[in-house]
């Protein structure tokens, strides 16, 4: 009886049908709604911000505009390779890298430099070079150094004058110290073909960066670059290698965060607008064992107790240890450190590196590095939006590592979509030759970001990132980054006026 | 005061810790919970199917496993091209091709044989062909036609013939049957250069089916083949094309449709274990004014009742026309007509065509083609979900018309975690030489869903074809259905037993 009276009701709706205005307004309802529902609806604009808006909401409109009429012409859905250096010179660009996009917090210690960088670090006195066939060796040393060798080994600057071309040695050389090629789709057909290349700069460096005056140099000059692109915090990870002299000294690998800890000191003097760095110690997730690991990063903690930030583990997920084999070890460890763990930077749907971020939530990681595995899996990511987990997204490494061709397809989408509490970052800047933070935050807001995603998407993100960072005063950084915005938006404005 | 106890209470804890294996049942019921959620989740497997899942997993596991180990040797990861004939001679793709797969729900009807099928049709009497600079014209005449030639018309079979190699001549002419090429990522370098080839074919052979004899062979060969494919019932998508015979008759594209009918009714006289088709009609959306579709979408309803299921749009997204400017005439017209309208197929995430996915929801469409841009808009997920609107999802479909490069960032891993209303279709499996529906039930399995996927999955995705159809008598298709499967699983069992 109920049943036929309701489809009676149901038919004479259906037969008078609706009204076209009624459908239009769920319509907007429903995108609007969304809207509302999106990273940065919190953020209210003030009037100088909504002009600064149109002016960059314009550029990027052109942008995406362009490219739905002719896809050939839009950089950002192609390999980052081969559109870095071309976006640079758009006035977009310029704005993203003129705006305080507060701090760093994913990024790795040895890889924030690029190639030309380390290029002129190889004319410095008394390094050796043994050129092998797979990759050369480097060694600073006072004599000719007696380690093994597959050739011999010779002062780099004899090597390079009696090369006959010095030009062509440098090119040579410069490949050794970037993932960089002219074809890197063919070059890197899959993940293990460009995280063997990855991995490999990574060795031939480390005895580069690990000469004690080399490594405090290095670091000093990051954190120079960094703060150049408007970045005022950052958080490091490192494998912290043990240093070595001239002298023959090797140190412990202590000292190597102490040497981090005295080069931020002098920076800081050098440069007080410049808030600060702290320090993830993130060794290789290849042994069977972490408790060494452990011991290492609680000394760590009681010796530099306002630089150390916390602990996490490193490599090619798909082919290192997964979490759960450390979970005994980690569960002990939390009373006494902080987790930021790398988890589910895979495509791996299921697997052990997939379920890894599951291992990092129970371990109450303060943050997850990557999680790009994360929309796959409604329960954890709701669990990483409740628990407040930042979701350090790194999308230029996710492209350039073989995780997403085209970054539309990038999972950033959907966790912007539902404003769940990501960072942009930049992981490993130097090895692609990205600036350190700029070329990351422009792809998230113009090739990532929905189309009507604005500046208060790129307030929120600079914002999240100290938020989420593990200053003690957070209060003073975002005080001191609200002038610095103000200033980069009157600039902005200023600079129309000025051109119009 | 409460904020200080708080904190001692947390210091308390922090300090004991936790057990490991606390934490490992935390970690556990999350996955657990996880796998509670997804497509699937309603099935419980007999022992029988049990036995059959162990199969089919191990042959999974050993396809995934291989890939995680040696990324290069995993194909789906890779262009459809590439690995569509390899996976062919697997086991586990012999035995998806042998189950029970439901309907086909999402396909385009002059899309669904291949080139070799399409070059077949050329040996046919009577065929001129004009060879112009672009592409070749074709028609079926008595005499020479007189219709515009940039060349001059003559018969395909002296053409063929004076050519001196039919070989060479037949593999030209086969090319402009297909997407298919070499190397497809090189040649096609965006959507736009894939979507200019894919909509050339269609032009190409619109001449070739439109004549009435082929027309009705190429409907009927297409059941037989999807029928051996074992697809019990489809629902086909037609812009609906005058026909034209040797008599110089040309059709009303009504009596298309009822040309359909016709061929069914023979086809399933001939073959009574098939269950029927449908037709959806769904002209290209690139018109300003649409009241002429659906004048003629309504007679066809009244005309063939059993047979017309609803209406659609269809044509590249990004640039045609978007349904919120026909929004008028749609809602005018749903009284009358039931609504399956392609939306979301773009990665241009805040755009019309993503948008399109908000038009078709509200328009209460019964289905959705593609929503490939649903992950990025949450709330429309959840509207998707609780309207019970269903997803056609054409994984290879999406592959080879450059939505997604590498299917495991596909967002049906996503549709499926949550047990999204998902059904698996093939949209153009002629275009690019895909079996029926195998192939796309395989990727789909394999390449997209989680490791853990099992055969309740397969199930699920097979009886949700059934169940989001349109056919009348759904109990009796999914009681045939049932009998296929258990057949199917007996099969499995045995042929293991038997080679044990």
């Amino acid at each position: 009886m109920w049943r036929s009276i309701g489809f009676v009701a149901l038919n004479i709706l259906t037969v008078l049908g609706r009204d076209v205005s009624e459908v239009l307004k769920e319509r907007k309802n429903l995108l609007e709604t969304e809207m509302s529902m999106m990273l940065g609806r919190d953020i209210i604009l003030s009037d100088s911000e909504i002009k600064a808006n149109e002016i960059i909401m314009n550029l990027k409109y052109e942008v995406i505009d362009n490219g739905c009429r002719d896809p050939g012409v839009f950089n950002l859905s192609k390999h980052f390779f081969e559109y870095k250096e071309e976006i640079k010179k758009t006035t977009l660009y310029k704005i993203i890298k003129a705006m305080p996009k507060g701090a760093v917090l994913h990024a790795h210690d040895t890889a924030l430099l690029d190639a030309d960088y380390i290029l002129e670090l190889t004319y410095l006195p008394d390094l050796y070079v043994c050129f092998q066939e797979e990759y050369p060796l480097f060694l600073f040393s006072e004599d000719k150094p007696r380690s093994t060798c597959d050739t011999r080994w010779q002062l780099l600057k004899e090597a390079r004058y009696s090369s006959g071309n010095v030009e062509k040695f440098d090119a040579e050389l410069r490949k050794h110290f970037t993932i960089e090629v002219d074809n890197p789709k063919a070059v890197y057909s899959n993940i293990n073909t460009v995280w063997n290349k990855f991995q490999q700069v990574f060795i031939i460096t480390e005895p580069l960066f690990s000469y004690k005056p080399v490594w405090e140099k290095y670091f000093y000059d990051s954190l120079k670059k960094f703060r150049e692109d408007n970045v005022m915090y950052i958080e490091i990870r490192s494998v912290l290698p043990q240093l070595y002299d001239l002298e023959g000294n090797i140190y412990d690998i202590k000292d190597t965060a102490v040497s981090y800890k005295n080069v931020l000191d002098q920076f800081k003097k050098d440069y007080p607008d410049f808030f600060g760095a702290k320090l993830i110690y993130a060794p290789l997730k290849f042994v069977n064992d972490i408790s060494e690991y452990i011991k290492t990063a609680k000394e760590l903690k009681n010796m530099l107790p306002t630089f150390f930030a916390g602990f996490d583990l490193v490599g090619q997920e798909d082919t290192m240890v997964p979490l759960k084999k450390y979970m005994r070890e980690l569960v002990e460890a939390e009373k006494d450190l902080d987790f930021f763990l790398h988890a589910g930077e895979t495509n791996w749907y299921g697997t052990d590196s997939d379920e890894n971020i599951a291992d990092a939530i129970v371990l109450n990681t303060k943050r997850i590095g990557h999680a790009f595995a994360l929309t796959k899996h409604p329960l954890l990511l709701k669990e990483v939006k409740k628990r407040n987990i930042a979701i350090e997204v790194n999308v230029i490494s996710n492209n350039v590592l073989k995780l997403v061709d085209d970054v539309r397809n990038h999972p950033l989408a959907t966790f912007l979509a539902i404003d769940a509490p990501v960072v942009i970052s930049c992981d490993d800047p130097g090895l692609w030759g990205a600036e350190p933070l700029t070329h990351d935050f422009y792809v998230a807001f113009v090739g990532v970001a929905s189309k009507h995603a604005d500046l208060r998407v790129l307030k929120k993100l600079a914002l999240n990132s100290l938020y989420y960072s593990t200053i003690y005063d957070k209060d003073k950084l975002v005080h001191e980054f609200d002038i610095r915005w103000t200033k980069f938006i009157d600039s902005i404005v200023r600079d129309v006026n000025a051109s119009s």
